[in-house]
This record gives structure tokens, sequence and C-alpha cells, in this order.
């Protein structure tokens, strides 16, 4: 019996119908999710059949519409992107006051290397009319919401579209995108929440005006209270944010030298710095960067600090990250009733014996 | 592609070394629990390696001392148990203030059909003396607590080892107990919390007084605020409770007919009834019970109620469950330093849109 087989990792179930499930992102220690670990998030049921014509339908506000087979999309210089996919319910449970929808913990979040092509490169063989304001995608998924069926649906402001590094994928890890995790072919977009990285990619639509699907202007939405025209906003880049992989939050330990551990990541820009308090915020201490050196990274960093728990009793961990931008996670994450963006200073709290 | 099976269902983790996981229990709708979604506690590492050799010692305070064989306790008459095992620290995440351990969720919970023979067959076989108090069970899984090595041990008195359905149990639901699980024999008591059925039995110790391990007279003791001689009390039989399994904690449901739907169990005597409010607990529902009419049952009952939500906002879905013995579940759970025992009147809170 291979023992250290026994201690299998698998997702954590929040609902089962549309499925949505997180990573045991605490145990997970490489640079790359695997796909049987990377968080599933779906608003419908999976879209069936599958499809097996592969295409990409571009139209709307350019020149000249064209259908793209998985073929022709091959045919433009492969472009892979090292990123973290953030939901942008992740840590949506520990809102307080609490607010509806999945209550995720810190697992909604994965990180791997997506391939494809630029979407810059089909975007510009369409000829984009000069007024042209955001891009459409849609999904294939669809479902029910408010009585009327709706696809899943997003937008993109035309800088982001046109962004180099904004693809459209079709393998992960350097193979076949699953079907389960949006394949064969999806959007990435780097630095943004999940939501705009839409699934099983059908159809794009160049747009002149403002898209107001149900998924772009009530859902991912930020409404703090009290919601008026100047709070209101959509959600879009990943906030500046971290997880404690090690110790577990309400762990006993014995007084000695303990290894804490975790990973930060950004949206625009890069982690900077990771400062670790092991007495609730009186002193900081600077955590080691395990980082690479280019600044214009997607990917999170992992951190970590040696400290040697000397006192016996209770401990309040505190773990705040600063981006090249100069934002780091608050003191009290901003409410808001769809429970988008949580990033308060990261807290565990641990009992010496 | 079959569809149905892409959502698959695995253990949460909680943490992976021990390995302590917890069932998706709001997922699981059978009376009997599979092996691979039955909730994993570990306060060690798996034995290693794992035993080929399978016997139990009797020794102690009795007249003879008896090395059983697997092949000498299947001469016994075989007893099969129907019961749920559940641990003490199941829904420990719940308490407020929060409490140290493992931040269980509601699946530290699992029901299935144990076989084996009644202990009091074994023991009776060893002439036990008669000023003998406690019976003592030795598992094979072992590690250091207070810079000392140990094995998980715990004790029952005399009364409950010799009940028949106390069992020496070697199959689950039919099939040879896993080594995961505790096998290739564990012992089964029956309406206590989980720690009692002690996995991986090696050795059985009568004894003539009190025994005070570690996971006897440290861990599982419910100590409430203040601690006193008066109040501090070892954990022994599971206290009524109830989950709902649907609809899902925070979740958003459209205004119509919807199926509250859970479990209900208890530890001595049976659920007599399970009932719901859907107003904060103006107004009570009696729900239907899915019961055996065995009055010696260990199982849980399945309840359920269908209820029209019309209007649209806000709904707090209370739940208690009642026993034979006249005990419900309270309104705030007693809370004890180490996190056993919750059974606060179970709560979802509901957005009808």
């Amino acid at each position: 019996m291979n023992m250290e087989k026994l201690h299998k990792l698998s997702l954590n179930t929040r609902n089962l119908y549309p499925e949505n499930k997180e990573s045991p992102i605490h145990f997970l220690h490489d640079t790359n999710t695997p796909t049987h670990l990377k968080f599933i998030r779906n608003h419908f049921s999976y879209p069936y059949p599958p499809e097996t014509n592969i295409s990409i339908f571009i139209s709307g506000h350019v020149q000249k519409s064209i259908l793209f087979t998985l073929a022709d999309i091959c045919k433009y210089p492969i472009r892979t992107v090292h990123c973290v996919l953030e939901c942008a319910g992740n840590k949506r449970s520990f809102f307080r006051p609490k607010v509806y929808g999945e209550q995720w913990e810190n697992g909604a979040i994965s990180q791997g290397k997506w391939s494809g092509v630029s979407l810059r490169d089909l975007l510009l063989c369409t000829g984009i009319n000069r007024n042209a304001n955001e891009v459409v995608f849609k999904g294939r998924d669809k479902g029910v919401k408010k009585k009327r069926v709706v696809h899943f649906e997003r937008s993109l402001p035309i800088k982001k579209a046109l962004h180099k590094d904004t693809i459209v994928a079709f393998k992960y890890n350097g193979k076949p995108i699953s079907y389960k995790a949006g394949g064969p072919i999806r959007l990435i977009v780097p630095q943004w929440y999940g939501m705009a990285s839409v699934k099983w990619l059908s159809e794009i639509t160049v747009i002149k005006n403002k898209f107001n699907g149900q998924f772009q202007s009530e859902d991912y939405m930020y409404y703090p209270l009290p919601p008026n025209h100047a709070n209101v906003k959509p959600v879009t880049s990943i906030n500046v944010n971290s997880i404690i992989q090690s110790p577990i939050n309400y762990a006993t330990l014995s007084s000695s030298k303990h290894l804490i551990k975790g990973i930060a990541w950004t949206g625009e820009g890069v982690v900077k710095s990771v400062r670790v308090s092991v007495d609730e915020g009186q002193t900081w201490q600077t955590a080691y960067l395990n980082k690479s050196t280019n600044t214009e990274s997607y990917t999170w960093v992992q951190w970590s600090l040696l400290w040697h728990f000397k006192r016996k009793g209770h401990y309040v961990i505190l773990v705040q990250a600063e981006d090249s931008y100069g934002r780091f996670q608050p003191e009290s994450a901003l409410w808001n009733r769809k429970g988008y963006g949580y990033n308060e200073i990261t807290k565990a709290f641990i009992n010496i014996e």
C-alpha cells in the first residue's frame, strides 16, 4: 500500500446543480493547478450536447463577419499566458453581514498556463469599425433567469479585448481544455476576475454601445450600501489579495518554529511585498517572496515566514499583500450586496500548546 | 458523454496530514453512505504498515486473557447494526465564539450497515471479573501528544461494552471495512459519538478503575464556561440534531413551491418529530418523516416539507428535531471550549427573487 497515495485531494463541493466546487487551495503547493483540482464555477447546467463542430463567429460592428473554425484559429501565432483565474465571489463566505450566493471560502482560484491565439489577431481580420466600443462574448451555457432563457454573456471594453494577452484559448497546461473547464474553446482575460473569461465560447459580437446583459449590468456589479449612481461599479480587475496555506485556521500547534506560508496575487501590476503579523497587527515582518523577476507577470507569488512561537496561548496571524500600484489589502473588506472582491487582510487564529 | 456523471461527488477536505475530510452531506440522499463518501476523522497518521496478521487480544481484569484471530471471531453469530456515526466535533465551525479544532461544517456524519460480532460474546469468553468497571480499546494509530507517543485509546463503561449492539465489526455495507475507514477490524458503538468507535482495533483491556487516556479525560470532554467540577462532562451519546439538505444556505430561489428537506438524528431513543419554521420561528409546521417503524433504530430520519414561497425577499428557515426522550435542538448550542456536540436549531437563509 502506498501510504502517500491515501491522502488524495479533490474539489470541495458548494453546489451540485449547477456544479460549483472549490479547489483545496490550502494544500496546493504547485505553480500550476491541475485540471482535476481547478475550481468550477457554473451559472447554468453544462451545455448539451457538447459541441463537436467547433467554430467562433465574429460579427456586429465590423467590416466583415467571419466564421473561424478551430483549424482557422490555429493558423495564428500561438500565445501562452500564465495567469491566476479567480472567481469574483471568492471568499464571499467571509463577508459580515453575510450575503447571498455561493459561500466560497478561499478556493475559487486557480493558476495555470493557457495557450491559444490573441483575440486581437482574430478581431483585426474583421475590420472593426472605428466607433466600436465593446466586444460581447457568448458562451454555450444557458438557462432561465427572471423567466427568460439567457446565455452566459459578457463584454470587454475594446481596449482590453485588443490586448495581446486576451486570448481565445484551446489548451490548458499543454493539453486540450477539458469540457468542464469551458473547452474546447474559451476566452482567457488575465487580470480580470473569472467571469470575464467566458467558457464554451461560440459567438463574438462587436458593438457600438454598452452591453447590458444579466451578467454585466445586474450580476457582477458592486452594490455597496447605500447604492447610488456614484458607488455602483462593474466588477473588472482582481483586487490585491492573499491566503494563508499553512498553518490551517484554528489549528493547535506545539510551541516551536513553524513555517507560515501562502500565496498572494493581484490584477493589474504585480505583488510587491507581503507583510505578516503574529501579534494581531502590533508588529509586522516582511515575508520572503518566491518571485519571478518578470514585472508583467499575471501569476500569484508564494510567500513564507519562519516564526518561532515561544509563548503558549492564542495568536492571530495577519497577512497583508501590497501590489506595484501601492494598493494593499484593507482592514475591512468593502461590503457589497452581491459579495464580490473580498480582500480584507487575511487572518488565521492559532493556538499554541 | 454522460452528463449526469459529470456531477461527481467527493469528500470536502479540512486537513490533509492527518487526513480529515467531511461528507458532501447536503447532496447525499441515500440511506447508506458509500465508503468513498464517508467522512474521515483521524487524530494521527494512518497506522503503518497495515496489519495483515489480524487479531484482537483481550486481557486485564479477566479470568483468562484470549487472543482472538479473525477466524476465531467469525465463529460467533454475525450481528449487523444500521447506525449513524457522527464526529463529536461535527458543526464545530458554527460555534460563536469560535473554537479551535477542525472546522467541520455539517458533513462529519455518515450512516451505514456495520456487521461483525457482539463484543459481549468475546468478553464473556474471558470471564470478566465481577468488579470490572470499564473496557479500554486501543487502536493501531499513534502519534505524539505532549511530547509522548500515545495510541488512540478510549474506554466504555462495562454496561455499554456488554450491549448486544456494541460490535467488533469487519464489514461495512456488506463489504470488508476499508483500511481508511478503520478496517480490517474496528469497534462500532451505536448511539455514541464517533470517537467511541475505535478504528484499527488491536487490544481490549478490562479495567477496575477509571481510564484516563488523552482522548478520554482531556479531549472529548465538554468544558463549558466557567469550567468547574459540576459542568465538565465526558462526551458520550449523540445529541438530537438535524441538517437542511435543500435548499442550500444563502441560495437565491424563484418565488414558487420548493421542497425543504433534510435529515434528523439522535443518540439514545429515536427522532419523534421535526418542525420547520419559514418565518424565523413565529409559526411552525410539522415536517413529513420518512421513518421506519422500528423504535430501536439507530438511523437518521429523512424529513421534508413542501412550501410555497410567495413573498419575495429574505427568509430564515429554522428546523428543530425532537427525540423520544423529549430532548430537542436548543435555541443556542451549549458552548464548550473544545467545540463538541453542536446541535443548535438548524438555520438556512434564503432569498426569494
